[in-house]
């Protein structure tokens, strides 16, 4: 996810907002995960905008990406300088309109913004867990939001709406709770991943791994493998971008110099755009979590879960109506894998609008400003909406 | 490069060769280098396959990517597994016929295959120069090629060819020394690095010089860099494939296991594949050789070094025939930049022809059995011979 937008802060805005959490305990005190073995207590941050309306048909449930958090939009204080991830998407008036719906976002399970995860406590032991935390699932992420959903006494929703790992969750979701999910809006995503994003994937774990402060993941009380998440941080962000959307912001333009250094300074902009990247991601993110979460989508399979062997299979337990949408420079999750997801919808006679938008950016473009896809959510969610007071 | 090529010794082959060592200094000593420093005295390790005819009109000199050697083709030794690089393509009655070509392949300055390097000893310190060792250029390589060829009699090249960053010195050569110059074949390569390859080039750097045994690059008495230069390599490999070649070679397929691990071994075959490749490549490769060379590739830039501002200006020096060739595939040097190239030299009025091949197999589509490949270069070389003797 690019942290290279710029925000307006004049425009409509739901305000200053609260990060809450939810901490739950399954019987006999913990969650039971997809590898066998159980977690628990679990806590999820969590925040909510907008109103639940008193039949509890308004609740739209956000999933972010690898490195995002509950903070979809809003200020956690006035005088904080950049607002939620999704501020362009998600207020009063805008695509996902806080006036009607009531939005929530919680961080996922195997993250670092205040859900449980290989950086919190193990109870058992009293340090952080590393790599004691056990390797957690897309589908143990849906499992322990759908806990946080229950105690908001919601017992449909109206729509699930997340990009790139957000709408993996969001696919997850459908099959798992399906006659809780009124509609879905999976954006560039995959029903799996590529033999080209488990490479990009493994490539960063290892550059984390290689890191010596990574300590087999226990380096809570020492110096953090902050090179290491750095490179894999720049490889991330190399594969959000696309040739063209670099070739547009960066070209061959050299950083605050008219000739080469002859070394091994970043010369070019792109080169400290990414050195950047990496250096300010080390501040806020926890590498091991890094790890779970990668590890989580790459094995994260739509045709391998549900016993199903096919997509149309998988989709046949679905019973949402579905908003896709693929950008065309998206080469993380390229349009074809989001074209098969459709067919196999289409196939098992479900209600799917699909949109494949034109956009230079990359898989970031799902992030970035973009009329279209505004008007497309928009639009969608008033008609699912409308459709469920028939 | 790759080096998941399956090789057949039954075929044609030039057989047993020799590595050849060539050390000049021009006066008073050395060689000047494009940064202004000077750097002596210089080896260049090269071997020579076929014979030099008497009128020396059949010299074709190939020229090496990344990691590359001389060794393009033939075996060091009776017993060797393995052949040269290019032993498809080069080698009696192949693409280019040793039969009737006398070809030469040296190892670029810089690199660490014999030629002198940065892992090479300074004869001031006394020590492996490391970081003292200067920033060469494209230019700068094809500067001390040019001194080998002199040294071997030759005036006039029939043929350079070279993909990739062997790419990058055919097209430097053909500006550098247009009237030596017969023909050229650049494959798979461009006229300048766009940001997408040099942000992959930095990102590989990076995770070298993130790894502490690079000691800023003074390692030669010690432990080397090796996770910082397997990191780097896995993800060159990664930009050598193609989202449809890894799914055709790997797909999600598991590496000897019926089910995931759950932990952060290797589940997948495309992991375990780059794994192997990372740690197979630091066994023959010196880390601050792949600094070097892939600055020099990212410095590269025809538009700028001739002070021409544009490919047609810069091609205006150019009198070679031309072939091009790019691959559908290729997303580190994709076609619309070899058609840019293509254009300038027609608006130059030379000789030029272009081919884009259609293979799934990205950019190491150049160096794997390609029947069109070989015919293109086979009967090109065969038609600018036998305009020579006109």
């Amino acid at each position: 996810m690019s942290e290279y937008i710029e925000h307006d802060k004049t425009g409509l805005s739901v305000g200053v907002v609260d990060k809450k959490l939810f901490t739950f305990a399954q019987p006999p005190g913990e969650l039971t995960l997809e590898n066998g073995s159980t977690l628990g207590p679990v806590t999820l941050a969590y925040e909510t905008y907008g109103e639940l309306n008193p039949d509890r048909s308004n609740a739209v449930l956000i999933m972010h990406a690898l490195s995002g958090d509950s903070h979809v939009a809003g200020y956690y204080s006035n005088d904080e300088a950049k607002p939620g991830w999704w501020e362009i998407m998600v207020g009063p008036g805008k695509g996902i309109d806080t006036n009607k719906y009531f939005v929530v976002c919680s961080n996922i399970l195997g993250s670092c913004m205040g859900s449980t995860g290989p950086g919190s406590i193990n109870p058992k032991t009293g340090k952080a867990f590393g790599l004691d935390f056990p390797v957690v699932t897309i589908g143990d992420m849906v499992t322990a939001q759908k806990a946080l959903i229950n105690h908001l006494g919601i017992k449909r929703i109206l729509s699930l709406v997340g990009g790139s790992i957000g709408g993996l969750q969001v696919l997850e979701w459908c099959l798992r709770y399906p006659d809780m999910i009124v509609s879905a809006i999976p954006l560039a995503t995959t029903p799996k991943h590529s033999a080209l994003t488990i490479a990009f994937n493994e490539v960063a774990r290892q550059a984390i791994m290689a890191d010596p402060n990574w300590h087999k993941g226990d380096y809570y009380n020492g110096a953090k493998p902050d090179l290491g998440l750095a490179v894999a941080r720049m490889i991330g962000h190399i594969t959000y971008l696309s040739d063209e959307s670099m070739r547009h912001k960066f070209g061959r333009r050299l950083q605050d110099r008219s000739d080469f250094s002859f070394n091994f300074d970043a010369d070019f902009q792109v080169e400290s755009y990414l050195r950047y990247q990496g250096s300010k991601f080390v501040e806020r993110f926890d590498a091991n979590s890094f790890l779970y979460i990668t590890k989580a989508a790459d094995y994260f399979d739509l045709t391998r879960q549900y016993d199903s062997g096919s997509l149309v299979k998988a989709f046949s337990r679905a019973m949402a109506k579905f908003l896709v949408v693929s950008f065309t420079s998206d080469w993380l999750y390229p349009t074809y894998q989001s074209k098969a997801m459709v067919k196999a919808m289409k196939k098992n006679g479900l209600d799917v609008s699909f949109c494949e938008i034109e956009a230079d950016w990359g898989h970031d473009a799902f992030l970035l400003p973009n009329k279209r896809l505004t008007d497309l959510v928009k639009g969608f969610l008033e008609r699912v909406y409308d459709e469920t007071k028939r």
